[in-house]
């Protein structure tokens, strides 16, 4: 009788949960998406969405339910850096054979490496960095919006944002990106704006930021400084990865190729493409814990 | 038979809320202090907060309860120079004779200048400016942490801890200002500090000011680089302030008498004291809108 063994690698963020579920020789068997799964902002809510998550990639395979218990896992979850959600995910009773602990960080590492170690800086809605070499982890960064996340899209729009109601307190001229934030929040008195980012929070600043992507492209002298400052805070980041001496280095996220064509060029060279998603990180680390002799 | 005309000033933020109630010759009968009465936190908190604090005074100054239906009354409140709270406050039914509502600036403005109009910067936790010229209402800056508040003690507490977590990312040295940041959140990670200040608010950066003024007055490099950076805002704000012509220019707030210290001489020769209190502008309003002819 052939011992088939399963891995499954989970990505858990703040909006939605992924499973991948890889056979024994790395074949795609089934794969789940389901809901939130940040520990920091509900434990109970990220457990459920993990088994929501594992129990469809199990029946995506066509295989039964009971598969669920034999499986080897890796949680790679938001928020479990900080050791009080950690200790938060650990006390979870989840129904696997064997289960690895990580961050987001690092199955979106190993992904990016191709289930090799590296280094990694995402930039989107939020920015962080993550270095793995030697299995010593680094993490810099993420400190979350609005303490730092500088070159995320939520700093691009709040930057943005704050620029646009200077403006109006003629602080400051307006210019073509401060024009283009009040027509899409269709505001044109700071009182207005005020009102409206009142709950703002980084996802609703990150909806600007693709105004100033595209007035830096106009060359536009509010959106090129402020690009130019998340540039130079990107190129000190990445400096200090390469100085970890990781075997590779790679930009992630929805802005990365953007900042990746406006670093300096001994910056760019530096650069590594991705080479698979965060799960695929989550299934490596899974297997290089659990894999049979 | 003397008709006497009693005249109540509120003063309502955004933890508690003040009432000064004047007799018709200026003569100070009562006071009051309640809870918190920013509409646009809570409209029915405020509501109550301030029939609390007016019947206070009422029974402070030994009158009769039903004095309170006597009353010519000025109320100014935090977060009703928007639109939308405006609207909540101007629909409550009060049990006062006559009802001026305003703003928390103006009654600030009218106080520090003894009733007269004029022109003032705010910089306590928040950071705010206003000019009364004419009869012309000008409110700069007030867009709140983190879209604005420059110069005000969350931005400046924001300022160091955003500082020290680059510090603790090798982005630049720690200093004496970083140090002492850590020693007084009790965190020497920077997931620690990320921890803690995850929910963060206005009043718990600002807890942080002090120890930028004590290291800017040992010359400190980041606190002075910090404290030149707000002096830069105050002075452009101040500037525009007195470009609109007040008949006195004034800083209150907690950090006024700091920040008039280290603002350059052309610009604190524009400054004049302040006067009065919030609620005395209030009732100031109050005479000048009811006082019978």
């Amino acid at each position: 009788m052939i011992h088939q063994q399963y891995f499954l690698g989970i990505d858990g963020g703040g909006t939605k949960c992924k499973a991948r579920l890889e056979s024994q020789n790395g074949e795609l068997l089934g794969e789940g998406l389901s809901g939130p799964a940040n520990p920091a902002q509900s434990a109970d809510i990220a457990f459920n969405s993990i088994i929501d998550a594992a129990a469809q990639a199990v029946a995506s395979a066509n295989l039964p339910t009971e598969t669920i218990k034999t499986l080897h896992v890796c949680l790679g979850l938001a928020g479990v850096n900080i050791p009080a959600y950690r200790g938060l995910a650990e006390a979870w009773k989840l129904p696997f054979a064997n289960t690895l602990l990580t961050t987001d960080l690092h199955i979106a590492c190993t992904g990016a490496h191709g289930g090799q170690e590296g280094a990694i800086m995402i930039t989107g809605t939020g920015s962080s960095a993550f270095a793995s070499v030697d299995n010593v982890h680094t993490i810099m960064g993420g400190h979350g919006f609005p303490l730092g996340d500088k070159a995320s899209g939520a700093w691009l729009g709040w930057r943005a944002l704050s620029a646009t109601l200077e403006s109006m307190d003629n602080l400051m001229p307006s210019t073509p990106l401060t024009d283009a934030v009040c027509e899409q929040l269709q505001a044109c008195k700071s009182v207005d704006i005020v009102a409206k980012a009142l709950h703002f929070r980084s996802s609703d600043y990150a909806v600007l930021a693709p105004l100033v992507v595209a007035q830096a492209k106009q060359n536009e002298s509010l959106a090129t400084s402020i690009i130019e400052d998340g540039a130079t805070y990107l190129t000190a980041v990445l400096l200090r990865l390469s100085e970890l001496n990781p075997q590779r280095l790679t930009m992630i996220g929805g802005l990365a190729s953007y900042w990746s064509d406006h670093l300096p060029d001994n910056i760019q060279r530096l650069l590594s493409p991705a080479l698979c998603s965060p799960e695929y990180g989550a299934v490596a680390l899974a297997r290089q814990a659990f894999k049979e002799a």
